[in-house]
């Protein structure tokens, strides 16, 4: 994948990948931010989808577009840098890819994709990152949904939630959740329904407008995936959260995409959870090949 | 969860935590001593279970109570230690959860709450626990099922398997159990009739009376819990024990459980073992906490 | 398992167990060197099969016959090696089960099985190794199924491919195997057919003939096997794989069997990819143990 | 050593052990907020030092003040937490002696023990910790002694540095370190002139006044303490370090002390570097022992 | 090095390796079961030594005789087997060289080499392992030389311990080791005399008669050994301990030796501790093979 | 660093970092090839050295060229990649600086330097690296100091080795060494003589011409740099390495270096083994700035 930091090579690309490195806004274990560095080493040269039949490498043109302008030690000013990076790809016409960082930069980059209107939402998660504050902190890695909702942002009927499970957050969020509109899809529906009913049911609640995608690792079972902050037992299985994401890039209309909370394991000779995420993208992409392939055969 | 090492503490409570940090009795790797000090670290404050609908924090009252007086090198003793905690927790009404540890622990567990009669008990494993012997030893973490049931503190036509796969015990094991009378679930059954209906078979074998819950880590598969000393391939996934751990704890009367064979890992950011074991362990009060509230429902 | 170099040992041997501790054509990382030892270390003494009933330490005589003759930094000198190990074996009629090793053994193992003639290949794998050169080395762990395909020592209908998935080989890989005939079963056709049609269907491709069957670790999801050196998100689970082995056994006149691409991970108390090895090995044992019984028990 | 959270507990206390648990303001890899848990986990229960021929634990009284009000994300408040908890000890006339954590927090640290007026500071490290600011960020894990020195907490001309090295800072740290009167020592100090005689000039140089010691644990050479944020290869060896701890709180008036930086490192059996910093705090205590028993002997 | 566990191999060997795989007497981390498969692991074929100008694989006849009879969780019965060996080559007038395993195993080793009268014993260790019992236990890890000096087995006035320091034992057990006559040489000692001078004065104390060599693995300083259950900073450094070892079995009569309390660490690539622990071995070697050259030369 | 693979950018620049990604030579533990990814990551930004007093940053122009045109698992092809790259940097007037890669790359590296006549050879190792052959192949990482003074590209009178120790080579090897006039230091000369005195004697044997500095990471302590395939204990610790390599890249006309054998070790939250590596890079660029700016100031 080529390397640019040069705006003007962004004409003509279809996506660029974009690093978040930041984690000072994660409420437990830090480490995020070594994520994107570890996603780009075990993101090795690829060719085509064995099984999709498609080589995003051969259909689309994406670039990386390098990292934001993160200030350890300053989340605040790291949001300035990743609102800006993203709405200066998004504006290209270039869909934005970025690796993260603690889930709070989902915030910023929303924010840099939606200045047409707001946004549908696809989120995969254990949690829901719809805490009104934590601990008294109103922009952290638990809060970004609730913000972009209560901005404008993202359109609450045009929001679903997969992966669902665990202890957190509690009722008052819940009922929030229930009044403003935004549809959630447990574990137990996962596998009550199938992956793919739950993909179909997503993508017909967000329709046809413009859909910003965000992946927390943490909705892949621990046991794939141990390289992350807060894991939660009793996640997907590898199959069902790949080809969702690459289910929903070729169905709806992506205008940006995230792959947050990869806090790099060194567990071994490979790093699993860097190298899950890195195959989240290329599914990513290889939705998008699909759809171009698609709409260029459907005229 | 509050801690006390106060007797007087236990009254009115639901359950209590319990350490039996012991491994001497282990026949292959040790370091389950490790086990409940990692387990405890692991489990950080939760709310209510996403998925059940009821939260143990806000149902139950659960007390940390510290660790069993075990002696490191001498075994007899830290049984001892053990059986004595448990049936001081046991004869205040409280529930048990014990953390191991090796799993010769349940041989002075089961007997520390089985002061009023012989105990059904279901056991998750990949292996029976039932030899005679091993090398010459009798009570070991391989033995703790064939002593309790010759000891009488077991019944075993209320004893159910679940679980069992690999390459251990042989044949005169399995002749002895079948001679006893106690029920076996491999891992074909599960995956053939599903957990769910194996899970219902065994709560009508263990019936209306007291029953001990017995959770060996390694019944899940090494890729979800690679932190144990006998690990099998070909075990469980994570949702199949945790809705197990859950479904038990709500439909019989449980006096006790435990959850042994956990050896930290230390392999990343974080241990998925011992996170796996903190989670079994909300499972059960989840599953105590639905019993609760169904009963008030209902009575 | 009894160890010993000598020939005569051999005589009326069931299978011999080789060690192949090469890396040198590795394209990525290397380190499978180590896999014999770490996968001999992970195989403990073991009894019967608790679910499929028969017991290969009783039922069949097998040995450890040592390592090939490998020499380090000259893999042309490690090949001839190899397949000198694996003809003395097979000429006695007993079955060599090899130890990678990367994957480019299987090209020297085959050769030393398939004196009297081309064999059947059933191989689980992410990837076909059907190159034609990899960065122009023609004899690499991804070239091995194409050379021995050219070189006549398989037959190409008699060639089933199973656990395909990701992003390499590429079209003329895949317009190459169409042309001589080679059978691919891709993780999506795991997942609709199920393990056990796909590996009826591959018996049926192979049919009656001599069958050798190579076995890449990375034909499991690396969150079961993370230790190799080119891991696939998405690929079988173990119960899949081991199932599948047995059968194989039990079900084709095997020749000859190797298990590869194991990359010891030194993760925590145990290398869990290692034991996964190690139990592929016995599955493929029980298998030719379960097949002796009916072979036995059918006159 | 026994756990309180009361502050009536502190009353004849000699020490008081407290965590201060974030590392939101580190500029490099985080993880230190794990640092406090870590640390205590490797110091267990200890007798006499057996070459200074004191007991701690049986000449002071010395508790565990549980941890700071951290608040994750909110590095301000944790910074207010950390001074409050501090002070709140130093008035009851107790030791703090505060585990990090980053850096950072040895200015809300010095801030608590100096209500009475300057403190004079022994500081050993790799860094000087004198930046204006870091891409700037005025108080981060790289500022805290200039801020101590600017806002007249500590007194620069009482002011001494020990085992600098490396590649930071630069020329304008040194120059205002100059202009204000603080003494370095570099490693080839310590090297050349030995540790006992830079300790001794030390000592001279802080004088009979009160005095803070801070230890960043990356004073030590990467191989005796890996797990470090900003490790520099050439740091002290155990004894000089450990020997130096014991030296100066036997030596000098000591108000608190802090350890910081330790960055668990789940390196194996046991974590060095956590044992490491355990180790200091005893060395410390051993110093304050050595010095209450010369006093009582000379008084 | 030639495997055998033929008795008859014995005769006319110099020494013999054996395997003490036991940890149940530890009274903290186990695990030393898998230190001599890990020390035979890092242990890889040599030649001469570099420094020494001998070879001890020419000019000595080792053979690895095994291990011992160990028995799971049965420490007793572990210890008959270990002092059974042990005599067994003894008696054949070879050096046993033990690898432990946990310290308690010197016990029945110097029983076992002292069939014809106590001998002298030098002890390298941060730990004396005096106590008269360990939480009531009087055969345990902390124990041994107790035992030994009370059983007659060593000769108190020719027993020298090297490098102790840290937190244990207490003023009872030095006591006791002064009223019998024991030399302690603490960690300042070692630095303060030097390695060579220490070596020097212990082998006049030792003088003539047999002695039996110790060697803790935790006398290095955690740095260079992690991979042990009782690390203590502050320790030898590689070079201290290794040329005291190789000086000791050039200079005093060893009639047995044992290196223990390995715990392997899995670190990375190499274990650092059980290369040492291999290396130690290697030394013991080389220091006979000088014995040897010097008294044929010297007539 | 600046990047750049435009050979038009070496015009003026002082040194010229190269990685030589290749392990296929080693004769045990691979993994090297990852050695240069793994020294760049830890080799942050950098100002000027503390206690040399220069800033190489400042005072020289340094490029990253990036990696040898290796082939996995073609070495001779690896070689010609090595060779072509160095020379050209070589020509262009700037010192080549090259990361390994197994140690066999110096033979490719010191031809690529040495097209003006031989050169002189410093090199830190633990091993001579002067074998005839390893197994019969000659072009090894046991080999490469043989091969390049038999072809006359080293100057044997003016070749010294620094750090030998442990168990390899043997006598043929130390016999054919004398013959040819090179000059050993062993490690007991480092602790005899003193790292700055044998520095200062290589400086006289490698005289005025031009020298080619090489630094096997084994040549530190594997308490150190565990991290490498060889380690051998006993070894130089940080301050004797990284201040020798900086003297010497001060005191000799350099025309080319390499840093070799560096096995990336994943312990922690640093690989300190790469760390380390790092440093000793940047000591040679700090070395070459003092001659740099003596040159000025004296010329």
């Amino acid at each position: 994948m080529p390397y640019t930091e040069d705006p003007r090579d962004l004409a003509g690309c279809d996506a660029a990948v974009i690093g978040a490195p930041m984690d000072e806004l994660a409420s437990d274990r830090p480490g995020t931010r070594m994520g994107p560095r570890a996603i780009r080493t075990e993101s090795t040269d690829t060719g085509g989808h064995l099984e999709a039949g498609v080589d995003w490498n051969a259909d689309l043109t994406v670039v990386d577009y390098g990292d934001a302008a993160v200030v350890p030690a300053d989340p605040a000013a790291s949001h300035r840098g990743i609102e800006s990076i993203v709405s200066e790809v998004r504006r290209s016409g270039t869909i934005p890819l970025i690796l993260g960082g603690d889930h709070s930069i989902t915030e910023p980059c929303v924010r840099g994709c939606a200045s047409e209107g707001p946004l549908g939402l696809i989120h995969f998660d254990a949690h829901t990152d719809t805490a009104s504050e934590l601990w008294g902190v109103e922009v952290s890695h638990g809060t970004p949904m609730r913000r972009l909702v209560e901005q404008g942002h993202v359109d609450a009927r045009r929001y679903a939630q997969i992966g669902l499970r665990g202890y957190w957050p509690g009722e008052p969020e819940f009922a929030w959740q229930e009044s403003v509109g935004i549809t959630s899809f447990f574990m137990h529906d996962v596998r009550d329904l199938g992956i793919a009913a739950v993909v179909e049911r997503t993508t017909e609640i967000v329709g046809d407008g413009p859909v910003y995608l965000t992946v927390d690792i943490d909705s892949l079972d621990p046991g794939f995936a141990p390289g992350t902050g807060t894991p939660e037992p009793g996640g997907m299985n590898v199959h069902e959260l790949l080809s969702a994401c690459r289910r929903v890039a070729d169905a709806v209309e992506l205008v940006g995409a995230d792959v947050v909370e990869v806090l790099p394991a060194r567990t071994g000779p490979v790093d699993v959870t860097a190298l899950m995420a890195g195959r989240i993208v290329s599914e990513i992409l290889t939705g998008l090949a699909l759809r171009v392939r698609r709409r260029s055969a459907g005229g």
